[in-house]
C-alpha cells in the first residue's frame, strides 16, 4: 500500500509509492528507456494480456475485453502510485502524520499505434481520447473517499515517460494536492476582491492584448500566461465559464481535439519535438458549478532544467518572455493557422 | 534588467531574466555542455579576466585583483538572473502585477582546480568555501532591499550546471521565497503549538529512532527526512539551535566541512557520481535569534525526473523510502563512517 507522509515543517505531503519502489542499488546503474520495440509494448496489439484487466475501451465493433480491436483503452497501471484495495485512513508515526494512499492509477491508451504521437492522431480520435478522460472523470467521481483526479502526459523519456507507446495517466487521489488548492483559493480571493472569475479576465484582457495570445477557435484560447514558469509554457482556456471539464459538451470536446492537435503540432514541428508534460485542471470532486473556478490544460515543454535555485526557492527562473514565445508559436502555424 | 511577474492566481512569483534570456529559436538547436575544456573556462587561472571583475578573493600571498594566486574567488554572474544596478519597484501590467529584479548573483569558485568536485577538496579547502559563504551573507545582509539570500550548488549538467569548473551561486533577491515561506510558516505553527523547535525535535526524535539517520559528528546530523521528496534526499542539521548560518562559529564551520566532505564522496561513490544539488536554508535577511527556525543544508540528487504527475500537482511520488536510502548511505561509508 503506498503510503502518504506530511512534511512536517511544510505540511505538503509525499507519496512514498511502495509498490513501485526501487531499491537504492538500481540508481547506480543508470536506466536508458528501452528500445523502441514493439515487441515488448504491452499497449500494442495482441499484447493486452501484458497488462492488468482492462476497465473499458472503446471499440467500433463488438469485442471481448483484453483483445486486439479496440480504439481507446483504459487499464490499471501495473505499478500504482495510489491504490484502491484498503481503507483512507489517516495516522501518526512518532511526531509525523501519515496517511495511506488510496486512489486509482489507471493508464488511457491513445491508440493502437505504437509510435504515433497525440498531435499525429486525427482529430476524432483525439476527441475520442477526450472522451475518455470524460467518462473516466465521470465513473470515479462517485467514489467519496477521492477528492481529487489529474489527468496527465508525459511526452518523451526526459519528461518522465517510460513507455513509448502514447498514453495518457489518470490519478484519483485522496486529497486536494498542493498547486490545485493554491489555484482554488488563489481564484476565491480573486473572485470575493473582484466579483469575477480570474481565468475569466485573463482570457478578456489577453483577448485584447494579444501580445501573448497564441491561437484561438469559438470556444478556446490558447496563450502563454503572463508569468510563465518556463520558455513555451502554454494554456488552454475555454471561453466560457466552466468549473468542471467532466461537464464539458461534445461539441466543446470536439473544438478542444482540433485546438490541442493544432498546438501541439506546432510546438513538435517547431521546437524540435521537445519532451513535454500536459495536465488537465479542473475542480475539485463533489464541488461543481463553482464561479470562481474555471478549468483548463497547461502544456509544460521540458526545454529547461530546474537547477538548485528553483529547487530551493520554488522562486522559478525562466529564461524566455512568453511574449516572445507566444510570437514565434503564432508564426510557427504558418498556412494551419488557427486565426 | 531582470523582471518579476506574479501568479494572478497562485500568486506565485516567476523572474523573467531578460538578461539571461534565450531566443525561441535557440531551443530547436539543442544545447549540450561544451567540452571538458580548460582553455576556455572562465574560471581557472590566467583566465580572470573572463569574468566580471572580482567581489572577493582569499589568498595566502598577497596578489592584485582578477591575476592567478587566489584559493577561493567570488565573481558577479555575467548572466545575472538578478541585478544590482536599478531600484526595487512594485508596478502593476493591466489585470497583474510586476516588479524589477533587483538582487545579487553571485559565482564562488571553489578552488582553482578545475576538475576537483566539492568532496574532492580537502576538509581545510571546503572550511574556506563555508567562509566564503560567511563572509558574503554578512556583506549583503546590510542592503536594505536584498529580503533572502539563496547559496546553491548545481553538480553535474542535469542538475543545470552549465560550466564543469566546480562552483556556488549565491542569490540576493527582493523577497522571501516561496518555499522559504512555507518552512518559515509551517516552523513558526509548530513553535505555537509545541513550544519548541521543529527542527531540534526532528533531530532528537531521528537520533532516537536511527532508522533515517546516515551520520553524525558532535555538531552535526546527517539524516533522510521522513517526508523524503527524492530518493536519497538528505538533510545535514546542526544539533545546537541556530536560526542564522551566518552565526556559526569557526569550530562549527569546520565541523560542517568535514560532515559535508563526507556525505558528498559517500553519494559520489555509492550512486555513481550522480547530478545533485544542495541548498542552504537559513532565515530571512533583517531577522535574527528566530526562536522557531533553524538553519539547515540539504542535498537533492536527482536520480528521478518529475513528470506531470509531480508538475501539474505539486505532490511528489518518492520511489524510494527514505529509511532504505538511509540504511545504504550509512553502509556506504564504509571504513570511513563517522559513526
Amino acid at each position: 500500500m503506498p503510503e502518504l507522509r506530511q512534511d512536517i515543517i511544510t505540511g505538503e505531503w509525499v507519496v512514498i509509492a511502495t509498490e513501485r519502489s526501487k531499491r537504492p542499488e538500481s540508481f547506480t546503474a543508470r536506466a536508458e528507456t528501452g528500445p523502441d520495440d514493439r515487441t515488448n509494448c504491452p499497449f500494442c496489439y495482441g499484447h493486452e494480456a501484458m497488462t492488468p484487466p482492462e476497465i473499458m475501451a472503446y471499440s467500433e465493433e463488438e469485442r471481448k475485453p483484453d483483445t486486439p480491436g479496440w480504439k481507446v483503452r483504459v487499464v490499471p497501471n501495473k505499478f500504482p502510485a495510489f491504490s484502491h484495495e484498503g481503507i483512507l485512513k489517516e495516522f501518526e508515526y512518532g511526531i509525523y502524520r501519515a496517511m495511506t494512499g488510496i486512489g486509482s492509477h489507471e493508464v488511457i491508451i491513445h491508440s493502437p499505434d505504437h509510435l504515433k504521437d497525440l498531435d499525429q492522431l486525427s482529430t476524432e480520435q483525439i476527441d475520442l481520447v477526450l472522451s475518455v478522460y470524460r467518462e473516466r472523470y465521470l465513473a470515479l467521481s462517485t467514489v467519496e473517499e477521492y477528492k481529487y483526479i489529474l489527468i496527465i502526459v508525459n511526452h518523451g523519456p526526459r519528461a518522465g515517460a517510460s513507455l513509448r507507446h502514447p498514453h495518457s495517466q489518470l490519478f484519483a487521489i485522496p486529497m486536494v494536492p498542493h498547486l490545485l488548492e493554491m489555484e482554488i483559493s488563489g481564484a476565491e480571493r480573486y473572485f470575493r476582491e473582484h466579483g469575477k472569475c480570474v481565468y475569466c479576465q485573463m482570457v478578456s484582457f489577453e483577448m485584447k492584448e494579444r501580445v501573448r495570445m497564441v491561437a484561438e477557435n469559438d470556444r478556446f484560447v490558447v496563450l502563454e500566461p503572463y508569468a510563465s514558469q518556463s520558455p513555451f509554457e502554454t494554456w488552454i482556456i475555454p471561453k466560457n465559464h466552466l468549473s468542471n471539464f467532466e461537464e464539458i459538451t461534445d461539441s466543446d470536446k470536439r473544438a478542444l481535439a482540433g485546438i490541442l492537435k493544432g498546438i501541439l503540432e506546432n510546438i513538435a514541428d517547431n521546437l524540435g519535438d521537445p519532451p513535454y508534460n500536459y495536465y488537465l485542471h479542473t475542480s475539485p470532486l463533489h464541488q461543481r458549478d463553482l464561479q470562481h473556478y474555471h478549468w483548463h490544460l497547461e502544456i509544460l515543454p521540458r526545454l529547461t532544467i530546474r537547477a538548485g535555485f528553483e529547487l530551493g526557492s520554488r522562486l522559478i527562473i525562466n529564461v524566455t518572455t512568453p511574449e516572445s514565445a507566444a510570437e514565434f508559436l503564432r508564426a510557427g502555424y504558418g498556412q494551419g493557422n488557427l486565426r
